[in-house]
């Protein structure tokens, strides 16, 4: 089931167009396609590139179970006289080729004219102005549309600490949803230090170039310092993606499964495990929501009031959660709970707790790539409802959250402007799914009105 | 003269477009039209908006002498029946609004393998490449076409230290001529700190988000140590675009210069007054390009060996000019000299000291936006060429030697770089100019090949 769900979650990424020289006599195209099928890979697309009496040139994308199938194709198909492989495009690292966003000028420069307006002399008088006038610096520079992604690299995806060059391309995939769902501007800033006053400071010092700071695949506990101290100190939005976008969509997608399960949020009982950022950032939202009794498993069993080796912020949690004050194994964390939520690793949950859990129960194995238990085998045990982190992602959340924070010029993102996003992300919701479809751009107009609106409110 | 100078170089920036709804009746738009000759603003275009029987709506663009020349207009117009200014655009505010430059998506995210491969879970397989080879982080990420721009505001254009978020428009103006020119993804950070050891750490914990950094607009002797400490410790090009590329330009310029005349530049003698960021590089360039007497002079006259209250790096400076010993008042070092360079203010020269020159002086009033004499007044004391900041724009230099250090993967922008762009750029001027045309595109990729063939020989 393992093996199963993972292939299925990655084959889609492992695309590959294979550029293949074709002898112009029969049978040689389905021979071709005959290979792609014997090593389980599905072909999405044939492109002709070029044509002659003798040869003929096309790209064959295919989709592979595997990324390493690529290198048992071509052989293959080199073996066969009249076909070769001349080239190899793996379309996804294409896609990140030279990075995947790039900055624009917003007008061309094409005359005198143009340059003395954007650059000197044109540009002193804007600089006076904003000397003068230190409030127009939102109107006459990009600052209202400019968040900086800010990350230290330590815990980037399900890949753990990988530090900042190779979480560079997380970034710049974020700012590349910023750009084309709601005309943010995002600016990747990966920095090479873990250390939780460096990154505060090194934040502190720049927040004039921007409207709002996204942190961003940093580790807990350190990111709940960091936002927790920068909120503080900084009058722009501080949101820790991992933790807030995330809780906001959990939320969306729990408001519709309790509807359609008909059970209330006050009633209804929770297990989560994982204590980091979004485990955290969970608790306290559905807490916020009127959930009123939740117990949260970290690695070292439940969090409970009391329990050593706990840091600030998980004595914080359990001070507000347990209320049973449940202990001992995992399983009895499951007995007769109608929600669970998994933001922690692969695997840690087998059938028979999800069969211990309440009648209707709403189970949301949300680690990545792999959940805490198949959504298949969930059902099979008897969860009513089921979603894992290909239909419960933070994408959804953070682009109409920045954009609604930016529009009202809010000075943060409080709990209000999250759940008015989770009302409307639960709204947009149709044909009985728990989420709408993150491609339609109006789901992030919609968002960033809501979050707008609660924020002047 | 210093007016009619000032004017001349704001005129084509003070730029404003009236939208007016003119009566349908003979002779309205010509006494629009002679309102605008009044107050000596020069019209530059009319367009139409709308036109219904009774009313016309259009666009006046004109040309101001001084911003405020804008509030008598609009009266005067009010005050003529059948007028009526219904709208004014100030075109380089408008130019700014929302800033100039914006990140975008390099490809579309219209469907959901488009997403996969931008984002999760594609991404990670772009994350997992670099971790096992991090030098693929240059081919896979944005860095081979991103330079950060920073600044602390402390040295903007001629304004002097008018902090981060005033300065953010300079920054913006930089990064919108690296798009148009060269391709390049500049990123403006300020800072709110003038401190060195800050600036210099700042910009180490995220240099791994960039192929290169500009320090732009930083105040003497700050940005020389910043400057010094950066190119010891990063792998990448970190270059004061205020005195490189200034220095740069100035040597094309005079690389022209001295050929017009005859003279050669070993036997050629310079005066420059200015010892801040532009005037400690041009001297360094000068000399290293061949001059070998120069005079120098700052607020406390001309700089020599022993002179006190002089930072180490104006001591350097002193250590390596000034070989006769000039001292007292400024005119002494214009004596018979062949080049004046100024890079310091408004009006220190006057029409002797021009004229104390030797024959077929050059003079490059450079400060901006007033020369220390303008070049009307330094012809006609005798000047054989004059050039100033309106010819000699560091806007010539740096989107070319940038561009090429990034396509050479150069560890440094080195002497012999910018060199090699002096020459290219005095190579392409053509029709006795002392330098090419800054809006042909030509001229910056000239340059980048240049720099890049000199970065990797």
């Amino acid at each position: 089931m393992y093996e199963k769900s993972l292939q299925e979650r990655y084959k889609s990424t492992n695309i590959f167009t294979l550029r293949c020289e074709i002898a112009d006599k029969p049978g040689k195209l389905s021979s071709l396609v005959a290979v792609v099928a014997d090593i389980n890979a599905q072909l999405d697309k044939i492109e002709s590139v070029s044509i002659d009496p003798f040869n003929k040139v096309r790209d064959i994308t295919i989709f592979c179970q595997n990324p390493h199938d690529i290198k048992t194709i071509i052989p293959k198909i080199n073996a066969i006289e009249g076909l070769r492989v001349i080239d190899v495009i793996d379309e996804v690292l294409d896609s990140h080729r030279r990075g995947s966003i790039e900055t624009k000028s917003r007008m061309a420069i094409k005359n005198l004219t143009d340059l003395r307006k954007v650059y000197t002399p044109g540009v002193a008088l804007v600089c006076e102005k904003i000397v003068e006038e230190p409030n127009a610096a939102w109107d006459l520079t990009g600052i209202c549309d400019r968040v900086a992604i800010v990350s230290d690299g330590t815990a980037v995806l399900g890949l753990g600490d990988i530090g900042p060059s190779a979480s560079l391309p997380v970034m710049e995939g974020k700012a590349a949803i910023f750009a084309e769902f709601v005309g943010i501007s995002g600016v990747p800033i990966v920095l090479d230090t873990k250390d939780p006053s460096e990154i505060i400071n090194h934040i502190s010092l720049m927040a004039h170039t921007f409207g709002a700071i996204q942190l961003e695949d940093i580790a807990a506990p350190a990111c709940f310092e960091i936002e927790e101290k920068l909120r503080e100190t900084l009058d722009i939005p501080v949101f820790h993606d991992d933790q807030h976008a995330t809780a906001t969509v959990v939320l969306a997608a729990l408001i519709n499964a309790l509807k359609q399960v008909n059970k209330k949020a006050s009633e209804s009982r929770a297990v989560i495990i994982g204590a980091g950022a979004a485990g955290y950032a969970i608790t306290k939202i559905l807490l916020e929501f009127g959930l009123k009794d939740i117990v949260v498993y970290d690695a070292g069993g439940a969090l409970y009031k009391g329990r050593k080796d706990m840091n600030p912020y998980l004595e914080k949690l359990a001070d507000i959660t347990n209320k049973d004050g449940v202990t001992g194994p995992l399983e009895e964390g499951f007995k007769g709970r109608d929600i669970f939520i998994g933001v922690a690793r692969a695997n840690l949950v087998n059938k028979e707790m999800i069969a211990s859990m309440a009648e209707d129960a709403i189970v949301f194995p949300l680690s990545n790539p792999v959940g805490e238990i198949s959504v298949e085998d969930a059902s099979a045990a008897g969860a009513k409802i089921t979603a894992d982190g290909r239909t419960i992602n933070n994408a959804l959340a953070f682009p109409g959250l920045f954009r609604g924070a930016l529009d009202a010029r809010a000075k943060d993102i409080t709990a209000k402007m999250q759940l008015a996003a989770s009302n409307t992300l639960a709204e947009l919701a149709i044909n009985g799914r728990l989420l709408p479809d993150m491609l339609d751009t109006g789901v992030h107009s919609s968002v960033s009105k809501a979050v707008q609106a609660a924020a002047i409110d």
